[in-house]
């Protein structure tokens, strides 16, 4: 039997398919039995070899997972080799990223055109444009989320799984299942054990999504010696008990056969599937099952011996025979005719649906239009929390444009993000005891007490086709300290979302220094390609969303007030997108003082102050480092003239970076204290008359020391 | 019968007691009842009513949780209110810390001296010298840890209690429990959903620790809503998979007695407790049982209407009956019984274990000699990754010197830290596959791949009692973003924990981006009370860990390398105490080069070369920024001497904050690139020929352009 023919599992929507091209899956199984042995031994040694050739790499996992990924990709997956993107496709995610020999070995073999058999032998060369990373890229055809950083797959893959649900409760109707994929994540031991897994796993039982399959790859061992030097809990009754569907594989070295069937019923299921697939971690090495087969090459004599012992000859190298290749032969075809049928049935849709359908082929384009002007023009002139801003730009433009998603960490009361109407994205078999329920199709995310994996599930929105989903996180920007490791892991991927941070300053007050960041803003301005903005009032949280949302390839993180900010009378959106501008332009100024966000108005106090005395000083607002970077140097030297005159800073968080711009800052280089917003500004000199006093005597110093002007000064 | 009668339950030891002063828990509690309502009512208007005064804070938690503190305070903890830092007393964590006024009113009513009723009342006042900070901090008589984001507590618990569980294995006798105190945690629904105390859960059940009891204040509320809108998990069945002991208390508002029972009956399980009490979150007020409840004032009028339903006098505030100071009375004396029978107890010990006691003194009193001479004083001239100087560095200490307990999350084959003959602190009960087993008595910690707890858990260690334990932690330097949050709280605390971070470098290669570190240095030299330390060769690896150690109340993070790095002739261990130093000194020099860790030697390397083009350059090593600020204006001109000449630095980090001490960076503001390590810096340009010409190529920028003099650039 062809191994490219539809089967009844794999013919989605029901198109029709001529009879004798329909076969079970268990029966394909069946038929093929006879080159399982080879198609095993031959992939082993492939990876063998691969690790061997430059002495390195992970090679015990992909060994011991082999027989998983035959029945994934050769009778379970839907997926199209020659149209890697198609929309439908089924979702991979390869959580236990270091065993990316497994994905790039099956990428090569079901025909993905990239991965030649030379890419694939570059794993751990020196080849500048290998595709053949330490662990598997998004950038690269075949991979859907980066990984490596353990426990970020499995919650990109519940992302993925999430944007599924949200999509076919929007868009599909009776007969038109125009989004209907599943996803699949492979996963080991250390998904199990770190925080973000399990928060995870947490929400995927409570949000019940039965088309996310997680595939375990229990083979006991970890990089210290066996699991159990860590961990004993009962991980089946667990997962059940967190609203999992369970399914025990016992063999699944080579068990093909029963790990598609258990596969195919995961598909089946109406929760998420936790399939627990008992496997030997470098399977034929002589340091099979111990630690020793993870992170290193077996040796030369070793993988001869393991060559000898299947049969093959020691001397050859990467070998593929026919019968592998014909075994997988057939698969990029299979993909054409999921694609095929797929735009057959979207075809279809549109003319039973055509308003539907054209909004649907909006998303799958990833196209956003009519946003900006949704935008306010201006806002009253009342002093306004920038967190409350951010819902007076943001919220209108949630309401009518549906590519957003926005999500929280349990803190819609302080966020601002909820607009008129929205409905929440939820089980909908959830009736809570609050009241509030929800479908699939609703935007709104309630992510409990989970920052880090509402940042790395939003990654997996973003991640499922470019712009179809633009998700939004929110949550205290002391709190996404918690979530850095995603939003790094967004910023790596080129992936749009953006983070509304708020209480983002020592004017939170009462909560104390756990909650006052300090530092937090000096790791999210040096992390490469993520916009960090603080807007110091509307007219500026306005361009912070504007800048955020035109970001396609960049995630961003505005990072917004707590309390009322007075809204200023130069400020400027367009200012913001440029990083940094002139707010108070002055010809006679001695001085520039910096302002920026929540105490950008402290700046023009100071300012206004300073004239008092008698020293004249412009005021710059400088809400994006980036994005100031990105501009050219005459520009940037005609907002600074830091040849013709110091610069102080003024923002009570810890210092460091800001000596690119200024000579001087009022900063902080401690830890916050618990107090109202205002006492905290007081008690640690940022009130504007002694910041004031800062300035002048820094002034003054600078008269009295002449090596002053080249170091900076914290004030 | 008076309240401050040792009885049973809490005679430490066996101690005799006279026959008449001992009666059981239970019995103390049935002759008390007519008590409780009074108790109860006057707790929770008291909180009502500190919260009402500023129109602030978070009343709910602690006014539901009011019959849960009074079992704790009144019936089952050993503390000495009068002796708050007694080393045998129970500790206490509050992880749903933004409750912090349940702990502030107990610590007052039973009677610490600093809780006045005036510091009570100072919560969120504008009192500077306020003890009622937003949330519990360690500073403060009565509190063990700082708690606030969610999951630290319970994971500091988790720590507490292991060292309980070491230091008893280490020190008991038959007969002579020295170290036997009981850690009591409470919690919230977060700490359930965030990872890391999902981690702290996973590890404690593992680790058998059932001197931990965990009281879930289930009140079924959230910020958002009820919890179901986020968590719909069977919880006790999870705890139970996970290697808990689960008790449930229904009644948890009123049920004194059962609440007491459950809390007697957890300290004689063989696992770990989780008491799952069902309690009603702002009981008595008319937003009871909502989210209104959790965080803001009720109102006047609701606070009133409570007064009244409970037979109050709606205009008296803060009332506190004499019943109910009587009823808390008796706690200091009591307290002062603990502590003498447990004075007595050492006594004895030490006149049987003479010299046992001596070693459990010096542990007691935090004492740390004889380690500095067991540092190498030199080392071989062969190349050595800094990782592998870190072992040479630090195992002959962690041999010898009892203080330190050494974990790792995971990477034991990689970062070193295993010194001969090691033992593991471990659940004695588990034989491991792998052989690998160990006791309590152990100081090697596999946390598993659980980098967030490790250092959640190690602040626990360290905050036990100060100098006890030096907790070191040690994994990837990428993954110490993971646990960021717990880092930064062991920082705000003053705790010493040494966090041993390899991998720290393009240099480390193959596993590419998400391993490679970039922007993670800049947010721990940013951090307030952390020293980030990167030393050059093994040489300044010695210098790190003496800074480390000598760091009292500071934790550090020792920053080193994969590969291996050339000795260079002029480091000095004493040169990384005073955070940088003048590695080459040149009289002729027009140059500094600044160089940093792993690539000290790359700027080394680049004033040779420069030398052979007609540029004299003088080197200056700089492994800790933060004790480089540490030193005098003269020394620190003295070693950049900017004044003099344009300095360079060189590391492919994210250059933020090295503006402070350069002119330009040799940088990356790109994420890195899975090669090999040599490749990889070749590839960014960070092999000597290509920093050369881009020094140079600096060089005649700055003569080209003037206005580049007052400006950073990246070269």
């Amino acid at each position: 039997m062809a191994p490219g023919l539809l089967n009844e599992e794999h013919n989605p929507s029901g198109i029709p398919v001529s009879k004798k091209n329909v076969v079970s899956t268990r029966e394909l199984v069946e038929s093929e039995k006879g080159s399982h042995d080879i198609v095993l031994k031959s992939f082993r040694l492939l990876i063998a070899d691969l690790c061997q050739q430059f002495g390195g790499g992970h090679p015990g996992g992909a060994i011991g997972m082999a027989a998983i990924g035959i029945a994934l990709w050769k009778y379970v997956m839907r997926y199209a080799p020659h149209s890697p993107d198609y929309f439908n496709r089924d979702r991979f995610v390869l959580s236990n990223g270091h065993c990316c020999l497994f994905q790039y070995a099956f990428l090569h073999l079901t025909g993905y055109k990239a991965m030649t058999f030379d890419q694939l032998k570059s794993y751990h060369s020196e080849r500048y444009d290998a595709i053949c990373p330490g662990h598997p890229e998004i950038e690269h055809e075949g991979i859907e989320v980066t990984t490596g950083p353990l426990g970020q797959g499995i919650a990109n893959a519940v992302g993925l799984a999430m944007a599924t649900k949200h999509l076919a409760a929007t868009f599909n109707r009776p007969g038109y299942d125009v989004v209907s994929n599943h996803t699949w994540c492979m996963i080991g031991d250390a998904c199990l054990q770190e925080g973000v897994g399990l928060e995870a796993i947490s929400l995927a039982g409570h949000l019940q999504l039965n088309n996310l399959t997680v595939i375990y790859d229990n083979n006991q061992v970890t990089c210290d010696g066996s699991v159990d030097l860590v961990n004993t809990e009962n991980i089946n009754d667990k997962m059940k008990a967190t609203g999992w569907n369970v399914i025990d594989i016992e063999d699944g070295c080579f068990d093909i056969a029963g790990i598609t069937d258990a596969l195919e019923q995961s598909k089946k299921s109406d929760k998420p599937t936790f399939i627990n697939v008992r496997t030997i971690i470098g399977l034929g090495s002589k340091v099979q099952g111990l630690a020793d087969a993870h992170g290193a090459a077996f040796g030369v004599e070793d993988v001869a011996n393991m060559k000898r012992a299947y049969g093959f000859n020691p001397d050859d190298h990467f070998a593929l025979g026919q019968p592998v290749r014909d075994f997988f032969d057939g698969l990029p075809a299979r993909g054409n005719q999921y694609v095929k049928a797929w735009e057959t049935l979207v075809g279809d849709y549109a003319k039973e649906y055509p308003d539907l359908a054209a909004r649907f082929q909006k998303r799958v384009k990833g196209e956003l239009t009519g946003w900006e002007e949704l935008i306010p023009k201006s806002f009253t002139d009342k002093p306004t929390a920038s967190r409350a801003s951010s819902g007076l730009v943001f919220n209108p433009v949630a309401e009518k444009i549906d590519s957003f998603m926005v999500g929280t960490a349990d803190l819609s009361p302080s966020v601002n993000m909820i607009w008129p109407g929205k409905e929440d994205f939820q089980n909908p078999n959830i009736k809570t005891t609050c009241g509030i329920n929800g479908t699939y199709a609703g935007r709104y995310i309630h992510y409990g007490v989970r920052e880090h994996v509402m940042c790395a599930v939003s990654n997996g929105l973003a991640a499922f086709n470019p712009g179809t989903i633009i998700p939004v996180t929110s949550s205290f920007f002391m709190f996404y300290l918690y979530a850095a490791p995603a939003v790094r892991m967004g910023a790596l991927q080129h992936l749009q979302v953006i983070h509304a941070a708020t209480h983002d300053s020592i004017g939170m007050g009462e909560d104390g220094p756990t909650h006052q960041p300090i530092e937090n803003a000096a790791y999210f301005r040096a992390l490469p390609n993520l916009l960090y903005i603080r807007p110091g009032d509307s007219e500026e949280t306005a361009g912070a969303w504007i800048a955020a949302i035109k970001a396609k390839g960049t995630p961003s993180l505005i990072s917004t007030s707590r309390h009322k900010l007075p809204q200023l009378k130069n400020t400027k959106r367009e200012g913001v997108h440029k990083g940094a501008y002139v707010l108070e332009e002055n010809d006679k100024a001695t001085l520039t003082l910096i302002g920026v966000g929540a105490e950008l108005s402290h700046a023009v106090g100071v300012a206004e102050k300073l004239k008092q005395k008698g020293i004249e000083a412009r005021v710059v607002s400088m809400p994006c480092q980036r994005l100031f970077e990105q501009q050219s140097r005459e520009y940037k030297r005609d907002v600074l003239r830091r040849h013709r005159m110091p610069s102080v800073v003024i923002e009570p968080y810890a210092p460091n970076g800001w000596e690119r711009y200024a000579d001087a800052a009022a900063c902080m280089t401690r830890f916050g204290h618990s107090l109202p917003g205002t006492s905290a500004y007081k008690y640690f000199g940022f009130d504007v008359d002694t910041l004031t006093t800062k300035v002048t005597g820094y002034l003054d110093q600078l008269e009295a020391d002449e090596l002053l002007r080249h170091e900076f000064v914290e004030i």
